[in-house]
């Protein structure tokens, strides 16, 4: 239909839909786009899908971990925009057995629990195919962090560690165990609500982000929507230890770290901020002139990514 | 798991899902189990999942009009608090072709400009299976009207007419077209946002639910929640001329028009705000102490029905 070329890529996709559903609305002080919408009178919202045999399989993890893993993935849009949660709501799709809803609800409870928000809604539908969770994540802020905000100068940051989810990805489908830290990485997504919190209060994230589709990929959105290049320094990327791959690192998805760009000179209080709240905040990179994302390795070799980051489209199961 | 029988009913599983997420919350004036939940500051929001094969299907009606209908029942659970819509988000899962995407994210689009609201932002994901839409619904309310507030005494009313959605998916299932009339009330819901609205603000809504999954289910919920029964005058239900058959307009579910219960003397109020509004506002009942719903014939014959109602979980496709 209109002549909507079947391999239309998600990037693509996502613009086509965000072209069709938005028109402005004096509502709305930011609108699709972002990680979350941000509305007149404080309130951040984002929702965030997760299908059987796309984004998670149940040989790989349970029901309750599946429920987990997409609640802490909905919240990591609001931490991204620096917002506090205040609410979940989740839309369920399961097979004949509503036992599954009832382990997928349980998960997305846990990570609810975990930043101290309750379930106030949702809705539940038998599905004739995989499972599906759809968790709607609602918060507050007085000002959000766009992805907007890069600028020439800055540098590039990155919370924790990067290609665990990806290694333990791999892993399965390679019909291997994935190594234990990786598979925690996949199914326990980190709470990052307070590190962005901070982030923003202190002024010490200019742009922001969640690496959901992965670093390249989502650097380069930041890129995009800054109107800048980021330059990654691949020698500072902070691979995870189950891991122990710089490509996954650079385009592996799902780790759900927080990217951001930071004011010139903000080094020391980022790495103390990242001290008081025991997470490893790691400069990877610098804003720059130009557009999209450039990888430079320790000797000064350059290259530009490939398209980078998991399309949800391409095909296959991850 | 659990002990949960795998026959558990959708109404069941519900109030399973509800009292796991569920744990109060101060951010929050009313929680789950209502049409829609409100947060402190006004906000009122809900979720709605329609999934194909079990809400609507491809040979029945087109991409678009699917998006419409989910759109259209989303927004249906603000009209049944009396709140007014402030913007969708719209979570959507496609099978290959990525113009299915476009095509629903379309019919969202045009059931949010009915009532003159914008898409803020969504997920969109490659599904293994059926086509999924995820619909959330947010607005503003100074006061929610909830399906707890029937009293003894009060009347029972319906807007429109009953049945014409079921008896749409009635001809689809038997392998007929149906009643075009029939066709459009399962297609084109009816947007009664203005009434719930002005029923709200006038006061002459005391409770007040969309009837999504039939008069006699939907009635029974209000009864549940109200501490009352609900006895409907079967005689004086609105029955669709595209329907023709009370079992339809009594049992049958997606019609998405409001029932609400009304105080005594009411009456005159109520049918002159229906012609200002050109809504047929119709009496069908009272309320009594007592639980549950009984259904009264024309010549005072009393029947209990049946459980009443569409069970997504009770298998086959509507």
């Amino acid at each position: 239909m209109d002549g909507i070329p079947p391999a239309l890529d998600e990037n693509e996709l996502v613009r086509r839909l965000v072209s069709i559903g938005w028109r402005g609305s004096r509502a709305v002080r930011l609108g699709p786009g972002d990680d979350a919408a941000f509305l007149r009178g404080g309130l951040v919202i984002s929702t965030d899908m997760a299908v059987e045999g796309v984004h998670f399989r149940f040989d790989w993890i349970s029901p309750e971990e599946a429920g987990f893993r997409a609640g802490a993935a909905a919240v990591s849009d609001l931490a991204a925009m620096g917002a506090v949660p205040e609410a979940l709501l989740v839309s369920l799709a399961v097979h004949g057995d509503p036992s599954v809803a009832v382990e997928l609800q349980r998960g997305v409870r846990a990570a609810g629990d975990r930043v101290g928000v309750a379930i106030i809604g949702g809705d539940v539908s038998r599905s004739p195919g995989p499972a599906v969770v759809d968790v709607v994540a609602v918060g507050r802020a007085r000002t959000v962090v766009t992805r907007g905000g890069g600028e020439v100068g800055q540098g590039v940051w990155v919370s924790g560690s990067l290609g665990g989810a990806a290694a333990a990805v791999t892993a399965w489908s390679a019909g291997t165990e994935p190594d234990p830290r990786a598979r925690k990485r996949f199914a326990a997504p980190p709470d990052r609500v307070p590190l962005g919190l901070a982030l923003s209060t202190a002024g010490l994230a200019c742009a922001m982000i969640d690496i959901s589709d992965g670093l390249v990929a989502d650097a380069r959105r930041v890129a995009g929507a800054s109107g800048v290049r980021i330059r990654v320094d691949t020698g500072a990327v902070p691979v995870d230890p189950g891991a122990g791959d710089l490509n996954l690192a650079l385009e592996g998805g799902e780790d759900y770290e927080l990217m951001f760009t930071a004011p010139p000179g903000a080094g020391s209080r980022i790495r103390a901020l990242g001290q008081e709240m025991a997470v490893v905040l790691t400069r990877i990179g610098r804003v720059e002139e130009g557009k999209g994302v450039v990888l430079e390795d320790d000797r000064g070799r350059h290259s530009a990514p490939g398209r980078g980051g998991y399309d949800h489209f391409a095909g296959g199961t991850p």
